[in-house]
């Protein structure tokens, strides 16, 4: 089945759930999925719905509009419309390690994640074998701190040229300058090997060995302008003890690295994520 | 903040969120939660839905009338209403085990659990004095083969009397005849101490020693005429080695066995859980 | 069946695993349990062994002596002594929270905790009603600026008269001096309501809340003068979602908390901790 | 450094970890891991000793002669040796599901499993593109009722051939004849995706899905004569929801599958598995 998905956000008022809901049948569409959260601190309600589009009277091109006219720009609404049959374009972002990158393609292959992924972008020529394997086209930009805004600015131009909508950095080791952030705000996913806000920067599994942690973690969130800051879309953990060297943190972070990002992409892909002050609302 | 909840489920149809919450809005409720799922197999819509009835047009004593006439008979709609403001009255059985019992007595005391406790009920004497340092009356009924169903009648009087809404069973080591779980059928909170259906039946510990297993679990569920096999509530898990004897996975699991039945009696007082052909749907 | 335990460490040599348990068994004693552990950094070798005393040759008074001269003082060991059959002497301080302190003497009451309790202490005199029910005598030293020291002097009299061989605190909210943790040198637990080291310090569930965290935890460590930074004994987490208040953050924390401390709490009693540089090697 | 490691069972009696750490240490081995589990129950002590051979003053091929006629016959000792620098030779079995297949690949190619591959087999050709990919010989023997056996034996002889230490049945979908499991007792790991022992046999995630379980799970075990019943070395589970359909399940379960079976490899190759009465006694 074709659908629609709306996600919004907006301040709450009394009517809206009611009125969206009507706008939707009213024009011959089936709600197969509703949730809704209205922060109780900032008053702001957050809604992600989905209808069959097969029977909508409204064409795909016109919802945008109608809907904004009808309801959005009254009630102040910030909206994103998908079409559950438009696979988004993801760019992927390696450095010299293999794990994330051969997850995501394996799960590519296997049809798992509906999303097309034009090319891979690398700061090294590692990986590119590991590319080629699965025929998705390798470009290498080597950085330095010289050549770095010069070397994302081409990258930037490539990202347009294929129609990206979304970068998947899968232990991409380089700071993403402001100008590309701000180009893909919200779009940026980026995986940390810790449980963030534990450990920020580099060498965090050097980190939670020192301090003798029980458990180590691997948080994927949204890249901002501040390192490690952004707003985080996932987490999960492994228990460690004190037998573990680094290289076993190392080890048993992969994993947890691969999932918690494997789940960020799929969540996003999925249009379940909405965006506010830092902190994210996830849909179940 | 005042709340009624309603929760429901019928056949799907188009126009059904948007009705429930035009009733709402239309009457000054404002919509402060709503959860919605439909079942892809079965094509039954599940709903709950919280607002605000400080402002709300119609009398509490009038909703559910109101509702019927207005939507649920029309729709075929199965449905309760519960009030925030009103606790549910909860009827605890024990047997000789202490860990359940104290658990769901500390968070009653700490304001944890919004939900009188007229009585405590068990077949045995041994957990009086715990139910005394609550100051909770506790009624004994010794059960054997011959006496059981006189005992229950008994119990049924006891519960009918005081008013009793739904009742947990706190490691209580008796099987519940029908009699009882028709009277409060999905109102009886079982703690299962395995993960189900794994290991039915008595001595689930040593079963799961004996097979070896790496993880134990607890599980929480509604009584109904087969044992063990109600529709689950809740679950969680633990890890164990080798080296675990069966008094350590007795040890381990009861704080499985707390965590998991508290969570179970908390979904059960919010009004979270729909029952629908053995099974469960739990909002969150 | 009755047991010594013997825990120590000491730089790595070839042998000393041959020389100890030799020790053991050409004495008469029959090992039951050993776990040992070589730091690869360090290489300091951690080492726990348990058997069975009841043929011993030598006797108890003699055991420390006679271990010292033929292998502690020549291996350059620190080791601890401990007999299955002593239950060590356990001073709760708590404050104004009962999840943790009701977690504990519910544990007690039943069992599972093979220790004895003395007394409570506390800077408030809200938790007497709980301590009155379990029949543990409670004193209450209220605390400010001005009289902390003084206090925390007639706290330690009280502890040294009642021959206290560690203490837990129970979400105690005060700062413990230099002097009371110099006298109890790794044998203050602390649990901290938060995963560290993030989110040291006061309003920890507040801070998690305001970073958007998908998962909450909680840490049980030894109490040092670096505020929320001594050696981590154990830690657990639970997964949030956007959802969750600060309140609900409170509230399942507090599951965390208990089942983090009393997991301590026993791998205390039981020595199964040794520290080490501020990291503890914690024994299965 | 390269060591011996020793993993032996017998019946428990005084002295023998005084014995067998003197054998190593009298023979200038410095032990860098040992440890040791006396089941309680059936008396029976487990022992894993691992040491530094680079000094042993015993060749590699004599020390199974040595010790046998040292202390193994003498105690009764099962024991078998292994060297950390020769790697052992796998074989992986597949179907047509490919995510426990590329997972395992991409965990060899990065280095994280110090093992050989020389071969993989299969009943179907799908996943041949995929062995392509990372250059592993890639043997079809499609099986049905008649040729069963007869396929089996040539599956035998080319494992012989390749001289393959144990087998990896990596979602492969057929019951494997008690001819092959008598030739690599203890040394067929396969993945079962359900938490067993919930669910034995086919489709357990449409079982778990129809009992409306709200965790389920994956499980590594050797394989035995009876179905989904060998000893567990490892397992896992996830967390589900009502909403989860049983594609979800599948799609959730492929997660744990490839880290649950990936464990237990590991295990198996760090040869820290021993297996008594059906049961596994897995060193950390």
């Amino acid at each position: 089945m074709k659908t629609a998905k709306l996600l919004l956000y907006c301040p709450d008022q009394r009517g809206i759930l009611s009125d969206v809901t009507r706008f939707i049948s009213d024009n011959g569409g089936n709600i197969v999925y509703l949730d809704h959260y209205v922060d109780p601190t900032e008053q702001i309600l957050f809604l992600r719905v989905e209808w069959g589009i097969e029977e909508f009277r409204i064409s795909r091109e016109e919802i945008e509009r109608r809907f904004a006219e009808s309801l959005a720009n009254a009630y102040d609404m910030t909206f994103q419309l998908y079409f559950s049959d438009i696979k988004p374009r993801m760019a992927l972002f390696v450095s010299k390690m293999s794990h994330c990158l051969y997850d995501i393609l394996a799960r590519f292959t296997a049809g798992e994640l509906p999303v097309q992924i034009p090319l891979i972008i690398s700061n090294h020529s590692d990986m590119k074998y590991a590319a080629a394997r699965f025929r998705i086209p390798y470009h290498v930009f080597p950085i330095n701190k010289e050549n770095k805004l010069i070397q994302e600015q081409r990258e930037l131009d490539l990202l347009r040229e294929h129609n990206i909508s979304f970068i998947v950095l899968a232990r991409y080791m380089q700071i993403i300058s402001p100008q590309m952030i701000a180009e893909y705000s919200n779009r940026i996913i980026n995986i940390h090997h810790s449980f963030l806000p534990a450990f920020v920067g580099a060498k965090p599994y050097h980190a939670a060995h020192a301090r003798g942690v029980k458990i180590i973690g691997a948080t994927s969130h949204y890249v901002t302008d501040t390192l490690d800051a952004g707003p985080i879309i996932e987490q999960d953990v492994v228990r460690i003890s004190h037998k573990d060297t680094v290289e076993d943190l190392v080890m048993k972070g992969k994993d947890l690295e691969k999932i918690v990002l494997s789940r960020a992409i799929k969540k996003h892909i999925e249009g379940k994520i909405l965006t506010y002050k830092n902190k994210t609302v996830i849909f179940t």
